[in-house]
């Protein structure tokens, strides 16, 4: 399984955004709508052996769920929507527990530390790093667990975390890239190990 | 340079469209703006030596030229209102002379074959294609330029001008992509060409 966990540093934790506006007042929630495009969509087909978790103000969680979604469109508008529905279910989900607000999309009170050490546990996380190896260097690990930010840095806590919890020290390229091109770039590269012939 | 086409089957050609609705009404207009997005953004940066054209319902192309583009954002609904500022330009593009609607992003009345005719002189043409050589088999060309299609599949017509017009015929990896993620494969590919230790 490949696990993503995108950190929405300005998302939004209340239902009360329009979603004619994901850019500004959203807290640019139109760059983490990307992160699951990026996640789940191929031409014709979805990848449903995806996690994806957004990380909302580290105040609480949406996972995306691969095997399980539904009603799931490539546009960033039609995903804010799911992303709305599921801060409207929060009232729902006590302590850590999750509620499921559409098919595959689970809303909880849980922070960027409890989920990486969660998603941590039968993953090689993968830090993506300036300073990391060339990705053309490395075999690609079975369970690759990515953490991405969203169109801001990591805070120094974020980073501290994730080095602490990091396997493997990455980059994907010479060109610094937003995170959902990142992800696109990542799949890209595990899905071409072991197709010498493709 | 890097040079993309895209070609937008449903996409409009008049202004008239709800910025809400890009995904349906809009004939799939959100799949353009998301190419716009991979063609030009990085982290921090923006890749100013590239040109794309939008070729809606192959009537007219809006061509956006990295080096002079001004007021572009990520996310697809203020890309779509550029898109629709060019579509109110069009009746001050005469023939096959280009209008500027915003900065560096220009309307004319050209179609898919004069589009290719004009781009592919100085290029290398590269077909993406599922039986092509794998990418990472081949040295990556100076000057290409990509062709490539919005949500549906090319036409007999536009395929058969493709394969005219095509240099190389290469796969971007095995499994087959969205246009705005091969974009995004492509991009890394070509950034990391030569670059040993990056």
């Amino acid at each position: 399984m490949r696990q993503f966990i995108v950190l929405g540093h300005d998302a939004p934790t209340t239902p009360d955004f329009s979603l004619d506006d994901l850019a500004g007042a959203a807290g640019r929630l139109d760059a983490l709508c990307r992160c699951v495009n990026s996640a789940f969509f191929l031409s014709h087909d979805f990848r449903s052996d995806v996690r994806l978790f957004l990380v909302m103000q580290d105040e609480l969680t949406i996972r995306f769920e691969g095997s399980e979604l539904r009603r799931l469109n490539p546009d960033e508008r039609s995903t804010a929507a799911l992303i709305r529905k599921a801060l409207e279910a929060k009232s729902e989900a006590i302590g850590h527990m999750e509620a499921e607000s559409t098919p595959g999309v689970f809303v909880s009170k849980r922070d960027f530390e409890t989920i990486l050490d969660e998603a941590s546990r039968r993953a090689t996380v993968v830090e993506l790093h300036e300073d990391g190896t060339p990705v053309v260097d490395l075999e690609p690990p079975e369970d690759p667990l990515f953490v991405l930010s969203d169109h801001g840095d990591f805070t120094d806590e974020e980073a501290d975390l994730l080095a602490e919890a990091s396997d493997e020290r990455v980059r994907l390229g010479p060109a610094l890239l937003h995170g959902n091109h990142a992800m696109t770039v990542a799949h890209n590269y595990l899905d071409t190990d072991g197709y010498t012939e493709y």
